[in-house]
């Protein structure tokens, strides 16, 4: 796992958090960060044709406000999803009534929505908090983390990570919240991301882009795209160092907390045992490595083996053979832990139990050697438990 | 349900079995079918790159021999895959000794493998029953009977379809083994297809072909391919009636068996409690449909809703929107039984007891209407039960 130290709290914003009455459970369910001027956006969305309300409208204000956000409005527990032209206007009207209390344009005012999908925004409850969720706003780290626990919907914990680059360079610190419906490409993830460098739009969205390609790009729980996944990136500026003079320490540190938020959110995935770090190598590309990463985190007979800890390795091979790449099977190994397990596609004499005992582990390790190239990724995924099936079975519409 | 009658057995061919002992449970484990001179032969097999021995040597076997099988020699609990050269070999001299026994060429000896992969098969086990396998073969339908059960792996019963063509001119009678592992594109799915009409090889490849894309290859339990799926179907010519003459019929009612077989491995699938008949009307074209409808099968999401019997169209509307199809959210429709729950992407009013009533039954008919085209497709898949991660998490290696 990636260590990340203790939170801290970037320059430049604000939290806070409210109990709108949209859960039925009663738990907090609306969250607010402000941002402070001259903060600077930049967002990756789903890529699931079917697109929630809020994506609709906030990649719009992000392009409109020209990569200026200045309040970021979080519900949980509907997914403004699946709702027509009056989802639209309820989310519109969300941010609208937000910046009128903020003496903020629209488009400086992001939402996002997780939750259930199909069912209309419950907007007044909303709009009803608003006032007091503004004025209730504070720096501290509680506030910080009363934001995390209110985006919560299936989450068994709040996940935030914060990476500090060198003595008062400033800080990036992300919040997520995850479980269930996470693939690649994003999920039913949201993701903030804040720092107090000062940068320009543009320079956060390459900056994004290729952290969350080796982070949450990396991640599967059960291979459903969700149709709300958002990663914000905001950079309040508010340390007066600017991107230029850390870009290099700015990107690793970036990267550092979106693996370590993609680990919390694999780790807390719905009815997860294990964890697998699925390693892909010698593939003759990253392309390739990652569709075979994919198909085998997506297969049934793979998924449910790793549940009993079963190093069935047979079953993996077999999802190599049908992934797409053109494999040669003599080719391939396949380890559990650091046991050789098969070779050329042919079973190794290897010590059972410390295979059974390996996979047994909250975090395990399984990799692949393709022998076609130079190509390695690695992939966390998890197993298929039992109690995946009852909570996904029972959730009612 | 596509409904058989009752089970016939074409003129031409024998059937044994017998307990070789390569199955724990000490149940029947080795099957045989003989077969009349002239009888011809055509074969489809499992498209995954990693190929069981038998896969191999069988579709040599179909070249050399010119499509002319005379013996099928089938062990259950043991796939020979994933077992290299030897499991070549020992594939072979089971062949060649079933061969020498018959009196036949070995290519003329068509080999099949279902069950664990990575373990050696246990040769010596099967040629020590070979002798007895073949002298106490008999063309009833009891022997048939005792065939379908001992091709059995995780199957909770035999699967048989018979349709007879029009008085005196032949019959089709197939038998299959399925349980988990099934996909388009064929799965752990062993397919005898046995005729008394008398055709050439290229005939019935081309019957084949077009039977199995409209039956097996529009299922699925689990999206996993398997290494071992083999459909053979064999013409004794015992009945004297040709191919050509009946050909109209004689397709109709090869496609009427496989349909019948793939829905009773369907029915039968691990852990499964309901068969979903899902549609997919309007697509562009058949790609298309298949795609989605692989994509919605495949889902765990939408799975363990089945599983609840959850009308959760919002899962269904998420999948086909990362379905990698270009669709248009506002055209798409969504029926549970003959309600329609979602238009334009947007929740209908409908009656949610009438929809879970609907996905309640053992067989339920879910549809999806995209709006893009004419193109339309049945497919027949299952909800993901606990059961079946059960099954699937404690089967050992």
């Amino acid at each position: 796992m990636t260590q990340a130290g203790p939170v801290l709290v970037p320059k430049g914003f604000k939290f806070s958090s409210a109990k709108a009455g949209i859960k039925s459970s009663g738990k907090p369910d609306l969250a607010l960060i402000l941002a402070e001027p001259k903060t600077s956006a930049a967002a990756l969305f789903t890529k699931n044709l079917v697109i929630a309300a809020p994506v609709e409208v906030g990649r719009t204000s992000l392009t409109r406000s020209h990569g200026r956000i200045r309040a970021v409005i979080v519900n949980s527990g509907n997914a403004n999803c699946a709702t027509g032209r009056p989802g639209i206007r309820d989310c519109k009207r969300v941010c609208a009534e937000g910046a009128s209390l903020l003496n903020l344009k629209p488009p400086e005012v992001f939402p996002s929505s997780t939750g259930i999908i199909g069912v209309p925004l419950p907007v007044e409850k909303i709009t009803a908090q608003l006032r007091s969720l503004i004025s209730s706003a504070g720096t501290s780290l509680k506030y910080l983390q009363q934001f995390s626990e209110a985006i919560l919907t299936t989450d068994s914990k709040p996940k935030l990570a914060s990476v500090p680059l060198r003595s008062g360079r400033g800080v990036i610190t992300g919040v997520a919240k995850g479980a269930g419906m996470i693939h690649p490409q994003l999920a039913t993830m949201l993701v903030y991301l804040l720092t107090d460098v000062a940068a320009e739009a543009a320079e956060l969205r390459s900056a994004l882009r290729k952290a969350c390609d080796d982070s949450f790009n990396l991640i599967s729980i059960d291979g459903d795209t969700s149709t709300n996944d958002t990663v914000l990136l905001l950079a309040s500026g508010a340390s007066g160092v600017s991107y230029k003079s850390v870009r290099k320490e700015f990107d690793r540190a970036l990267l550092e907390v979106c693996r370590s938020l993609a680990e919390q959110i694999v780790a807390d995935g719905e009815g997860v045992q294990h964890v697998i770090r699925l390693r892909i190598d010698q593939a003759k590309n990253r392309v390739e490595a990652l569709q075979i990463a994919r198909a085998i985190s997506h297969s049934l007979l793979v998924k449910t083996a790793w549940a009993g800890a079963d190093p069935n390795w047979g079953r993996i091979l077999a999802v190599i053979g049908r992934s797409g790449v053109p494999v040669n099977p003599e080719k391939i190994k396949i380890h559990i832990g650091d046991q050789m397990v098969c070779r050329g596609a042919v079973a190794c004499t290897f010590d059972q139990n410390a295979a059974h005992e390996e996979l047994s582990k909250p975090e395990c390790r399984v990799s692949v050697q393709l022998g076609t190239g130079k190509a390695s990724i690695e992939f966390l995924t998890t197993d298929l438990s039992a109690e995946y099936v009852r909570v996904n079975a029972e959730y009612s519409t």
